[in-house]
């Protein structure tokens, strides 16, 4: 969820008249296309903030009429209309009728796991289905800061922290998922972990170590305590990285530059479609996964008609298992996207810091625990980025006396959304390119989890520290990140096939050459989903989404490819818990048939879920997969052995991914991509261009 | 080779009074700076054009003034002094004398291969060495020339042109270097191949095929010709690249977008030496390997010093293997660096299309066939990149009532070259980042090398065609990239160690633990050669160069890691000519000790070498690696399976690896990074900024 809301609502914080000069150009630009709230609705347009509430009081009074002992919001999202309504809408607006407007929501009614489906247009809640298989849903944030009060007048936490000789008032709790580890009874339980201010906002470094706090979410009260030992609060200094807090000497500063486009964004928004050079694409947001793409499209200047490429990407889920065995440490494997909300998380991006100038903002909506529609502001932007990169060049001197040179310089889309979990910043990046491509980035940047120990020196350590001694006291957990890949899709149609195109070393014994080898590419086809579950990195290989029912002029079926970055496989062992529950890890690549249901890779109730509902489950059922509608699911990963750079807070680390046309057009789609019009400077600029000034704006 | 000449002499193509303003912006910048050809000689400088006349002049004087009967030039080169000496120069300027300016030159004198060392201030050959090995230099322009207008009036050729409709003067034949395939005996030959315009610029896309043509460069006569079957040339339609031939309907452009830096660059230039935030490099040209960067340094805040990374870094060579095994095809296993010269190939740079706006430009220079130096004009261009990037970032909404937002955007140096060799066109940038780290992307675009064949249609193909059809009698044929670049890491000084950490697997049998598994580091240090050899892809690891005389005060020995993007390894096999010749492609990284002759993986003679003299062949002899002044060499690949898109023009592909800080800082280099200065436009530009206009320059 929840609706974006147009640049209007949400202009960058305070700024320069410049800026705003700036925004009154977009708003000239858009205020025809996209400022009317009353925009068409789409059918997968998320809830708006009055559609959420029309879903808290209709819930409210259908449940709370009866029988409301409790009643906790976890998750309110879209419930999508089926695929086929949704395409015939597509190609039919006009005589269409937009599909019955329905939230999906995930409640803990009376302690119990409900999943109720709200229809709008009907007022009622049509689906309440009691879940009673294992696992939990996402927590909300109200719960979670409840229980990260309880330890602060909690007797027993109180002296550990006076025998620690530090002051109550700095302490922090954060509330810790806990995984599962073969318990057979579970309850609604989290882990307290608590860090120490004193000094520095940079809490993450200063872990309070030794205790272990155990809270039952649903009692809401602590129902475990053990105080192990006592190990040095890391120190304050050296920690904090607001800009305000450091001391000289600073690094010598870059001088402004900025990206400027003084004709506006070459970009259009319409409600939530944007379309931006031959893309077209609907976006929102979802407090589960964050960003949501769809119905992406392309269109193609020599066919003439606008081709579809993906029915639906989003990030479906993220585990992030860390590699400590103590006691207080070996229960870390979360699942970001199922426990915490990585929408949810969403950060209010900050105007010419985390996206460049010339971006526009969209607000989303999540939902408090009573159901109340929460705004959250300025959570995507868009923009256009021009890096310096070349499309496509070449400089011809074959031809005597002459010599011919033709450059396109590459401007591209991004659509950027910043998650905040905890500790961690995530930073996505889904990027569309005139060429057809579409990439995704993420960036790793944050605060470690770190982990305080009596160390101030390597060579004093002689056991196992599961990490890097990155500051005294301060140990860098080993651990890794996976983030698992919804990528629905629909090349030219949704029939579509998926095509592992082995590159083969074949021997040529024969003297029929002077070689002795030569490689080609053997193609098999999928049948059922066992043939395409693929780890990379053994064997060079292209992996194809075609269309077996469309060809090129030439013959060769239409499709997209799959060109994965940097490959990561989980190192955990197939029988280890963590594993089981985020079977997703075990493979890059899978594929399945199109399945409403199955959306997210590690199960709807990811909390201390034991992997019976999972992408390696469905999988599990071999469904066929040839000329099918069919969804890609690729699991990105880093490991991540933190050195001292990382500390205090972590320079960003990339991995990402395309999805690259391939003989989807009949030849190089870029071809006549023109040269970049130049800006011009009119006179009056010209005079003073360049005495132009910069100004600091710390915006901290 | 060669010195690097200043923006002054390099001032972009004819442009806008605006761009003149920009221009005249950066001399009143740089002019106090570098304008002066006069600045101090550094002892890794290129050879400046007088140097190389002076080459030319000592050369003819000493040579020809007794037996010249043929001479001529095929490489000319600094002749760099001895680590050792250049390292002191570094350390105490003042009172150490540049050592002598040195040249090594490869030159056919009589029809042999003769390795010349130069020296510029005893104005003398200080030595001359035959080579009695196998191999043969870089080839020179002037002899291509002229063996590619052989063919025109050869009488066989142009009764097989005659034989197929053609037009001889529409015909442009280009020169292919042969491979070697166990000859004993071998002649410095090329082999012709021979394209048709006839409508369009884009000859690539026109062979002739058929017809093998064999040249002796040393006679510079047809030794052989055969022509083996007629083939339909391809069509001249939709191969024109040139946007002027683009018929409607093109795409849609995209607004005007600049990157704008109204205080000109942070950077500054002294001589070859750039300085940017806190590095400081070297840069030069060289006409076999293109850019050389040397003495990357960087300066640490908290150390209040400059502390060396890398003491030089260029692509040593590039190996470009086709599979296709058909008569006129199967010798196809071009040497790019060693038979072509990638520096020679270096394309005159575009303004604001091949690089930004806020770019400078640099002259470099090669020598003629008789040693006449030959500017090479605009070839290199260093500009600051700002990309909406983020550096680091958190959002801390831990702290009740408060939440803080720290960001820091990223701003980085580009350093490009582009080489095309024939019809592909390389991208080669050196990316300077504020956190330390070195990072290289090579991007390919250009033309591919397609065959003809008679199929209109796939279906009508019952052969192996070792290609993909990507038009009306085209085959895009399968080929590989592989370069290996020369990485002279000296992290805090030349003594260093290889260390390759393992992360590994772990099984919890022992109930000390509920989890089954973790990973943890295993690190080793590579003794030898033979430690060093790795294939990336088989497992997860990081790979470090430490200097194992310094720790950090943590205790942990500073050092650097190489990080690999797309792994891609050889699928030759090892008894495979082409794999022998090229035999650094067999691993992803070797590790040597430092050996100043020891410079090119490929070999000094690449051209029809034998394997016998190259980076696989110095590594069997297993040295001691541990704790020395060591070379890293990293192959960086790409499997081309070509795809309709790539047609008649390639859109760029990218791959690229990182050399990042490894606990080489106390903590994050970039912590105290301030905020970006923004840019605040003074009143004059305010009011007139939103009346920017644009205008298209088609620079074709």
């Amino acid at each position: 969820m929840m609706a974006l809301v147009l640049p209007l609502g949400s202009v960058p914080a305070p700024m320069y008249s410049t800026l705003l000069t700036h925004v009154l150009i977009f708003l000239c630009i858009f205020s025809a296309l996209c400022l009317s709230s009353d925009h068409e609705i789409h059918p997968l347009d998320s809830l708006t903030a009055s559609e959420l509430t029309q879903v808290q009081t209709i819930v409210n009074n259908s449940i709370c009429s009866t029988s409301c002992q409790s009643l906790s919001f976890h998750y309110v999202g879209l419930h999508e209309p089926d695929k086929p309504i949704v395409l015939s809408w597509l190609s039919d607006k006009d005589s269409t009728k937009v599909p019955p407007r329905q939230a999906f929501v995930l409640a803990r009614i009376n302690f119990k796991n409900h999943e109720l489906i709200v229809d709008l247009n009907a007022s009622a809640i049509i689906s309440n289905k009691v879940h009673d298989g294992h696992g939990y849903p996402l927590l909300n944030f109200a719960e979670q800061s409840a229980a990260n009060r309880l330890p602060l007048t909690y007797a027993p936490f109180i002296a550990s922290i006076k025998k620690r000789g530090l002051k109550l008032e700095e302490v922090i709790c954060q509330s810790f998922t806990i995984g599962w580890f073969g318990e057979q009874k579970t309850k609604r339980i989290v882990r307290e972990m608590c860090y120490y201010l004193d000094g520095t906002i940079n809490l993450y470094m200063r872990p309070i170590e030794g205790i272990t706090l155990t809270v039952d979410l649903d009692e809401m009260k602590i129902i475990g305590y053990r105080d192990r030992l006592i190990v040095p609060v890391p120190k304050a200094e050296g920690t904090d990285y607001r800009e305000v807090k450091q001391k000289q000497p600073v690094s010598s500063p870059i001088k402004p530059i900025t990206m400027l486009q003084p004709h506006g964004p070459s970009f259009n928004i319409e409600g939530h479609v944007v379309s931006w050079a031959d893309w077209k694409f609907h976006l929102d947001f979802d407090m589960r996964v964050g960003p949501i793409l769809s119905l992406a499209s392309i269109y193609d200047l020599e066919k003439d008609e606008s081709r579809s490429v993906m029915y639906r990407g989003f990030i479906s889920e993220l585990f992030v298992p860390y590699m400590d065995l103590t006691e207080e440490w070996y229960y870390r494997t979360y699942f970001d996207s199922g426990e915490y909300g990585f929408g949810l998380c969403a950060a209010p991006l900050l105007p010419s810091s985390d996206c460049p100038e010339n971006a526009v903002f969209f607000d989303g909506y999540s939902m408090s625990q009573d159901g109340t529609p929460r705004k959250l502001p300025n959570i995507i932007c868009i923009f256009e980025r021009y890096a310096g990169d070349i499309l496509w060049r070449h400089t011809e001197g074959a031809i005597p006396g002459k010599v011919f040179t033709e450059v396109r310089p590459e401007v591209s889309l991004i659509v950027r959304m910043v998650s905040a979990v905890g500790n961690y910043d995530y930073i996505v990046d889904w990027e569309f390119r005139q060429t057809g491509t579409i990439k995704v980035n993420i960036g790793l940047t944050g605060l470690l989890e770190v982990r305080a120990e009596a160390y101030t020196y390597k060579d004093q350590i002689g056991e196992e520290v599961y990490g890097t001694l990155l500051a005294e006291n301060t140990l860098g957990s080993y651990h890794d990140h996976f983030l698992n890949f919804h990528l629905d899709l629909d090349v030219d149609n949704p029939a579509n096939s998926f095509v592992k195109t082995k590159l083969q070393t074949t021997a040529v014994m024969d003297k029929r050459s002077p070689r002795r080898s030569y490689w080609t590419v053997v193609s098999e086809t999928s049948k059922t989903e066992s043939d395409a579950r693929i780890n990379l990195g053994s064997g060079a290989a292209e992996l194809l989404v075609v269309n077996p029912n469309k060809k090129t002029e030439m013959g060769n079926y239409v499709g997209y490819r799959l060109l994965p970055g940097s490959v990561v496989n989980t190192l955990l062992s197939d029988d280890d818990y963590p594993e089981v529950r985020a079977g997703f890890t075990k493979y890059n690549v899978w594929v399945t048939p199109y399945n409403k249901s199955e959306k997210w890779a590690g199960g709807t109730y990811a909390d201390q879920s034991r992997g019976d509902d999972n992408l390696a489950v469905w999988s599990l059922r071999n469904r066929e997969i040839e000329n099918k509608d069919i969804v890609i699911w690729y699991t990105l990963g880093f490991h991540h052995v933190p050195y001292q750079e990382d500390f205090p807070v972590m320079p960003t680390i990339n991995n990402g991914f395309e999805l690259r046309p391939t003989n989807f057009f009949e030849h190089n789609p870029v071809l006549k991509v023109k040269q970049l019009a130049k800006v011009k400077w009119l006179k009056c600029c010209k005079e003073c261009r360049h005495n132009l000034t910069a100004d600091i704006d710390p915006l901290a």
